[in-house]
């Protein structure tokens, strides 16, 4: 993990969730979606196939589990999962829990509305949720 | 592969590119991106979860490898990788080439603008050259 360094814009667009074997996972400071982030904790990654094989593994490996837990956890009708990054280039894969009645349905979130803050205490409280019931679950 | 079957909305908006070891590789019919879809050939699945570890696994590498070819072949800037299915329920995996000056940069292609279907020669040169590229590599 040496050099890896988180970039700027999504860690000021999140909060720290936890450390997975490969992965920092972190939530989306936007409260209208259930919406993680995995960021490989590797230096200057950008495509999925940039990463070792044993890395894209464990990457797929980890993005299945939170997936899982998110849509146990929020009963959603859908896991949207991709790594876009046209925006940020360093390399991260969204996991988003979809309602058919959220604020962007049918289409995907990014550049649907603006993003609503979670107020702190709510953050905190979504983390610990989510921390219980990965850590009941795996 | 028993009793998978592609789903018409899926069918209808592509071309047939191959079938890889787990998937059928299919042409997005929109000229305006280079643009493959990757669908799992097992019935019924919704969420990458759903596939046994090795079947995740098999899709990861046949991402991956699609996802590479594809940028070697466009010069692309960016490859968005992505399973949403909100509008059709049938797993299957975006793969699309990006430019910074393509119709959408930077946002992401679903919902921006129309399509715009390729006359059958350029489809079919499309599927030539990725296909004699792909076997090349691999």
């Amino acid at each position: 993990m040496e050099d890896f360094e988180l970039d700027p814009a999504l860690a000021g667009d999140s909060f720290f969730v936890a450390n997975l074997g490969l992965c920092r996972l972190l939530l989306m400071n936007d409260s209208r979606f259930p919406w993680l982030i995995l960021v490989p904790q590797r230096a200057d990654m950008v495509e999925i196939h940039d990463l070792s094989p044993l890395d894209q593994t464990m990457l797929t490996f980890e993005t299945v589990t939170v997936s899982e837990n998110l849509k146990a956890m929020t009963g959603c009708h859908k896991v949207n999962v991709a790594a876009l990054g046209n925006q940020v280039r360093q390399l991260h894969i969204h996991v988003i829990a979809r309602q058919t009645d959220d604020a962007a349905w049918p289409n995907p979130v990014w550049g649907s509305g603006h993003a609503e803050p979670y107020d702190k205490a709510a953050a905190q409280d979504f983390i610990a949720k989510f921390t219980a019931s990965f850590q009941e679950r795996n």
